[in-house]
């Protein structure tokens, strides 16, 4: 790891995945890690964008300090986060119903969104339901949902991954709890935020105060992270230390712009 | 209501739909409980089809019988039954993780099928994922049931009914509990035995043993009712006093084969 490679130079920002390129489940990728500190040094902006809801930014950044990344709170966008900004900006902020665990309801308050119970939706309608990934996830959870929406609230999903790998194997994601609803309420979403959406993208452009040409989105799923790194017109690093393999880059109508092995490759 | 009307008396069997027809939610419908008696003195075999699972036959016989009709378990069948009756028919049993209510599981119990605990699914697997209207759905039921399914076992649906009225309003009903499993899953249900499939009305004929020619299917719903009839072969007859209206019908492709304000009007 002496020199960034020269294709690599023209990119100022870094837009980073978690899950498969600096982690993969419980187990860091030291070259990875390696990397992230080398790129600092080199002065480049990071940001790390994770479909994950259920944690928030604070929880990611704890983690990534307990790896021994300087990073600050700035750098991280989870898609809780990212659909609190995107529902301040665009509505001010409104009463919102959430299907999802502690670190949704902490970014969406964090942005002064107001939560709501259970009952006071039920009896009173919201004008959000934002929905992720909830292992609290219940039948009248999706109930008061599809009431609220059928009334008229706004249909939020964070994102739509229809499950997750764990260390129990494969559970359901926040795609699960989304065609739930969506069956219920007979209403698709009014908008997903996460990958492979360009949503969590322009919302993260706009955090880094970048241009879309200035940045790299760097990831190892060609299905989300690529995916949607193409439809926000952002050019993208395809790693292959998580889940895409390169039989099925080659398979796919999607092509990263650029493909490594691992993060160490992007140096000399 | 003196005699029965010359178009129906062909008819030496009837399969009455429940909800919509002999009442409408908690509210019964004198018409049609007076019509019913009618028909039993006319020594018609009658047999009452539902898609809900959640209550076992024998909680309907006692409600039919608590409205001053006089039947017999044997005269009923709700989705879980049917499903209990087809599995053990063409599979002659097996280990069964049930997302359903107890309804369901005692139906399937009564038919000799083994049901299984969550845990026990989660460790060893199944051989059949029965999945029904669960007030008690949650998360670790789909995870569960996902699990199952991904490992080969067969996934059944009592019906697939997305939403149902209640007093509380419209409830997510069966469809919604499976359009979750099978976005979990990567795979729709193997067999979904509820109307508008003919599945139920086949076991009914079955149960009845008549041929599809002596019976006339009786509901409220062209969706489910007359369409399954309509699958099923059988002929139908729409009662007005449920969810369909003659204009819907109307706007329909599928046409039931009589349509009658109430149960009355069978009658001279």
């Amino acid at each position: 790891m002496k020199e960034l490679k020269r294709e690599f130079e023209p990119y100022s920002g870094l837009i980073l995945d978690l899950d498969g390129v600096i982690w993969v489940g419980e187990r860091p990728i030291a070259e990875a890690l390696e990397a992230v500190k080398k790129l600092r040094t080199l002065g480049k902006k990071m940001l790390f964008v994770t479909n994950n809801s259920t944690r928030s930014r604070r929880d990611y950044e704890k983690r990534l300090r307990d790896l021994g990344l300087e990073v600050d709170i700035n750098e991280i966008m989870n898609s809780g986060y990212a659909t609190a900004l995107l529902l301040k900006e665009r509505y001010g902020g409104g009463r919102t119903y959430v299907v999802g665990e502690k670190g949704l309801v902490e970014e969406l308050e964090g942005q002064g969104l107001q939560v709501i119970s259970r009952e006071e939706c039920w009896d009173n309608g919201a004008d959000f339901v934002v929905v992720g990934m909830d292992r609290g996830f219940n039948y009248w959870k999706i109930a008061t949902a599809m009431r609220a929406i059928r009334q008229g609230a706004l249909f939020i999903a964070t994102n739509a991954d229809k499950t997750f790998p764990s260390e129990k194997g494969l559970l359901p994601g926040a795609g699960t709890m989304v065609a739930a609803i969506s069956t219920a309420s007979g209403k698709k979403p009014d908008i997903i935020v996460g990958k492979p959406n360009a949503h969590i993208f322009e919302i993260a452009l706009k955090k880094m105060n970048l241009r879309r040409e200035e940045v790299l989105v760097i990831g190892d799923r060609i299905d989300t992270d690529i995916e949607g790194a193409y439809k926000a017109g952002i050019k993208s690093l395809l790693i292959l230390t998580g889940v895409t393999s390169r039989e099925e880059v080659e398979k796919s109508e999607i092509k990263p712009n650029f493909i490594l092995n691992s993060m160490k490759e992007l140096f000399l």
